[in-house]
């Protein structure tokens, strides 16, 4: 399955990747209602890389990378990451994180933090760990999950290890 | 000592508190050379408001909120507070603290959460635990300071109590 940087013609897959996440509000902070060009003017950020997973020419999932934040702590990556409705299942997400984790060691990258997952997303908690990220914060009732009220959101981390 | 939101007008005076505290680096993840339009662009950026502490007419701190996610994590500020150098030591950060508090809660955010306290500010530290503040997270070696080097970034955050 190659991922590859995304390019202008990846638009609408992307979009139609995003918006049930978005319109499902579980998972991202991201308002619910969100536009597709405002949805697309985040996930394709000019202080982001953005690649595409594609399964026999098909877009099934997309991730971005950027610097977490600026200045000394800059060493750090980010990553977003989505699977299509219909790919769920099949390893997209793994692969995907895979891939962030090769790029963003290549790039520079010393570590890399996922900010906000909420911590009744037990398939994301579970690949995370699984890639040797550690939970080192808990956001108390963080996220209002549409479904169970508020929730934690955990602070995941991983160190780079040196080629 | 009042402390009203920022106008245009302050611009001059947010940007000499600013100056040293982005040039340190050693506080703020913020690039030690960023210019001043971007700084005050950051500063005083749509997404927030900002606030400047006034002591005998002159301003001597600023500090500014906002939502810290959007979506189902909107109910959580954040700050960052900033106070010049002449004033240090007279309590100025506490009492924007408190003022950004009180705010918060009447603005309806229900908790208030710091991403990135540097560990070895031990007196900004030190404040936020003073004002109730827990660290919920650490973040390993996440900041190079420049001093220093690979440094611990805290989470911390505070629950805002019902009226």
């Amino acid at each position: 399955m190659p991922i590859r940087p995304a390019v202008d013609d990846d638009q609408e897959a992307i979009w139609e990747i995003l918006e049930p996440v978005i319109r499902a509000g579980e998972t991202y902070a991201l308002p619910r209602d969100l536009s597709r060009a405002d949805a697309l003017a985040y996930w394709l950020g000019a202080d982001r890389t953005t690649f595409v997973a594609v399964e026999d020419g098909v877009v099934v999932g997309t991730y971005f990378l950027r610097a977490n934040q600026l200045g000394g702590g800059s060493h750090v990556a980010n990553c977003g990451y989505a699977t299509g409705m219909a790919a769920q299942g099949r390893g997209v997400a793994r692969r995907m994180c895979l891939h962030s984790l090769d790029y963003a060691r290549e790039a520079g990258f010393r570590a890399m933090q996922f900010n906000f997952v909420v911590s009744t997303n037990h398939r994301a908690v579970g690949l995370w760990e699984s890639l040797g990220f550690e939970t080192v914060g808990r956001l108390p009732g963080a996220f209002l999950h549409p479904v169970h009220g508020a929730v934690d959101a955990l602070v995941m981390f991983r160190r780079l290890a040196d080629a």
